[in-house]
């Protein structure tokens, strides 16, 4: 039970994702309001504030820092903008929930990694919500118990019904498999050393220049081979499994399957049809955990250095995806912080 | 988005249920805050109270409702002491979450309807919770949208693990079956005419007087039949099922299997062992609804007519139980208000 | 290994059941051959003999019992005919697979009962082919191991596509639910002792006049309950399902899913669309079973007690339909030879 | 039905799996029986011989096809016995089943192919008998009717429980993958024309030296890309998956669960021990199949060309594993025969 102030939290861009989190934190999430909402397009930042109890809206993301009634940054807006508002948190010493990617680079995103730990302590959450999923969780707690050994292979399938204008092949390891990237390296425990990409033929309904689908493998530290499906124009919902093999056995998370029906000479059930269906819980259950975290001074979920793994990662498999060839991860020492 | 005052809850019973209900409000629900709380053991009342941020302690359930902060009442003490709280409530206008059994038996039921019913506006929500699932939530849009046609049979299954001791056969229809009975009238849309009990030979699992397992089988007005397992010291775990049969397919939930195992020789998974792994996500959502639907000066969600409906069907259970004898519900006419 | 002769069939009946066997007996089993066909209509058993080699046709079931090549009987006409056709084989010691029904009705069947009982050993195995089904034999295994204690409740589920016209309702016992009887008997090796039959609205699918569906329950000696869904205009497939309910666990078959699929927004198979796509097998193994233990010297498999009381029971189930009532099964003392 | 001759079947080796098909001859499949026997172990030979009726025991392959009563050869012996017998066979016309592999390599491979080229007409059938699993055909039916577009990849599981004693890492290639190279050949109607094959860190259940788990990959004609998990010493059973992945949906086989057994906290079901177990039907309807084409004049099934292409992936699935590196299969030039 608390006996804890309120957490004032500044929402960082307030597009889709942003929003979404503006409602979460305001109607949804007990123990924390929206103290104040930063957009670089002021109208849709007022827009936003005036649906909302004692919010301020900001177009400047270090002023919203300033503001008093803020305790903590949750940056949902587009990954260039990261890096700066990170290291503006940071030097204010603000807790942040930080949606992925954490930065759109290796570089950039080491740069946070090195002042988080010249700060000391950790202090950034990155969104990586699928650690949140109920079976994902319940999966890394078997792996972790040991109960089929030492994990050998991960077989994980990521589908998309389709795409938006302009997707790319280098999107589909940016924003596709880095999920498949630290999911990978959350329930191993281990660190991605080197990445592959096998392309089969297109599928037809891929758009011109897509390169879909795709067979992503990952090699790990402890010796661990993982392989990725990823498909982004599947053209009948959004898939997410994971089939972790162990020395002893295996176990399968994503065919969850709640109702089923006989009709017309069918049994079966609905595929969800995008991530907001199939993760809804997840990110509800992310941001609680931040809350429920900060409000207790902690700081704990995906770090700083997951973010920087995962963008070291997705590095590797775009070079990966353009030379065919197996490609080295290569990344910094871990600092202490991290350990 | 909010510009609506947090709603003070007062919490009437603070024993296991009553207390995880005050968790609740307090942590996870936004929007709402326990602004006090009751209890006959003045102890445990102010010891609940000294947990929560600015919550009073009360011996007496009018005076809470009486509490300025107070602006809506959950009831979560035993059921002997549901009908007087409600009256009380009623006659402040104060709206209610009262936990199931709305009362113990159908004429209390019915008092509690008739105070609402003159009130002239619903004040009153029972905590069904399974229509707060969202598996059954998808079942009644199923039936709803008219699917498989109109609704012919339900099949349903509900077994718990074990039962506490003093557990009668008279609760497994009070306490176990209710549940089937008010989501029977809910997903069919029809009031339950008729109960029968069947009895095999117990397990010897059962404790001595228990009849355990039981078939119950209820007619609906509109021609539907019911039948309900229920089997009580099933020894595996919690399991609750229902099978839709339509005119042109069926709908099945409770099969929900979110992760499989391969191991040792058998493939599968883990059962949930008790309610409150089963429906966890159940109460929160239906305790979120009634504060979004309160702040929002509506009651939605079922009805003191459910809650009545539901004593008078166990009423009926109990007595054929007895019997062996097809047994008819009888209820009062409904009022214009629930219908 | 065999140094056994060749099994000689006679196949009585060569309409749509008649004529598989004869398929089955000359291109699938080994060891046996058709030796003669019967039929009334001597221009149908004259084409079918002719297309098998070393086959005569007759046009009397006691003639072909006669012909030299003859070693046992296999009854495929209508249920009328079966009594005498069964009596004759039992008059010349003749092994034979009779057609469920045994007979048509509990008095003509129980004449055949007692002229095998003065035989003095087992000549007659009826043909409840599920009981050669590989998920029924599974089931049956579990429960006689004893795996989940004493079992309390059978759940079934028996549903067809669609009926030919002039299904009645006593069909729907007599054809149907004559099955499930069996399989009951036979999994709890008890007799029933009593029928129930209710009835919802009938959907709007049924033809005229045909209570569809029904749910059909059974007593049995041992004290445990059987509910039988019957529903012969489902509309979307063939489903033959039954859960056993033990003292500490429970089994079910019938959702075997070969083949997953995933396409349009829906996961999902096929259903099976008749009986005969479901039992093929079962019908295969059933008449390996007969020739093989035959040729032995033997016979097994259900017997003519086993036809006499599913007779029985079915007698019983047609009453209880037409009164509503509870209706006990009233059985003749059990012969020695079945014990 | 049949006017047609009895096959005479000489069955060369009886070992495990060539006593196997002198029982399955002998006692299962109607319209064949085992003329002779043949085993360099003049005493095993008899023995098999001395139980089946009419039956002749030869040491020499030569001499038993040359035994009036054989019309047909079933190869049972070891794989470098092999090339002899079917060049014996083909030299006279006789039908031939041969178990797989067709020969253990390529080049001997080629030869058999050449020479019934030379015959000019196909006279041997290879016993992939996975294509006559009924998932495996109805997944074939599925990919053939185009319902899912093209098929851009597949995804496939092969674990055993163990392994015996002297099983090296090449054997999980020759004794193993190659059901999955013919399975993906025949699924595909394509050609593979380059083998990957990863290792991660070995299973500490793996025998010393034996790469276990591995990861092969397959590249095809087409642009497909397959991916084969093979792991025989997984511990918990034998399991063969195989999902296809097509431009428009997916299908999946080999999770099929006939029993599911709630129990002791756990849903499921057992897991088949062995290939014996899963494959037991194919192997029934492989033979049958290829009794009943034989004794219509026809040859069917899989081909020498598919037992030589199998055997040339297996050789570049061999290199490859020593390597590490991505390796192609050549093939000759497929004769006319075989398009």
């Amino acid at each position: 039970m608390t006996a804890q102030k309120t957490l004032g939290v500044a929402v960082i861009g307030t597009g889709r994702m942003g929003a979404d989190h503006v409602r979460r934190l305001d109607e949804v999430i007990a123990g924390a309001r929206v103290a104040a909402v930063v957009d670089i397009d002021a109208g849709r930042a007022k827009a936003v504030a005036e649906r909302v109890d004692g919010c301020s809206a900001y177009t400047d993301a270090a002023a919203a820092m300033d503001d008093e009634g803020v305790d903590a940054v949750l940056i949902a807006s587009p990954g260039p903008a990261h890096e700066a508002a990170l290291l503006q948190a940071l030097a204010r010493d603000l807790p942040v929930l930080c949606e992925k990617p954490l930065t759109p680079d290796a570089a950039s995103a080491l740069r946070v990694v090195e002042a988080e730990a010249r700060l000391g302590h950790r202090r950034v959450q990155v969104g990586f919500m699928r650690r949140y999923d109920p079976e994902y969780e319940r999966l890394k707690t078997l792996l972790d118990e040991g109960a089929f050994g030492r994990t050998l292979m991960l077989h994980c399938v990521h589908r998309n019904a389709g795409t938006p204008p302009g997707f790319t092949s280098q999107m589909t390891i940016n924003d596709s498999v880095v999920h498949e990237a630290d999911a990978a390296r959350w329930l191993l425990g281990q660190e991605i050393t080197a990445v592959r990409v096998l392309r089969p033929t297109p599928s037809g309904r891929a758009p011109a220049g897509l390169d879909d689908p795709q067979l992503v493998l990952f090699e790990t530290a402890g010796g661990a081979l993982v392989d990725v499906e990823i498909f982004v124009n599947c053209g009948f919902g959004y898939q997410v499994r994971c089939e972790a093999v162990g020395e002893h056995g295996t176990a399968r998370i994503g065919d969850a399957h709640g109702l089923c029906v006989n009709a017309a000479g069918r049994w079966g059930g609905e595929i969800a049809q995008d991530y907001v269906e199939r993760f809804r819980d997840a990110y509800d259950r992310e941001v609680r955990a931040w809350v429920d975290a900060t409000r207790r001074g902690e700081t704990t979920g995906p770090s700083a250095w997951d973010g920087y793994a995962a963008a070291a990662v997705c590095e590797a498999g775009v070079r990966a995806q353009a030379t065919g060839e197996r490609t080295p991860v290569g990344l910094a020492e871990r600092p202490a912080l991290y350990r």
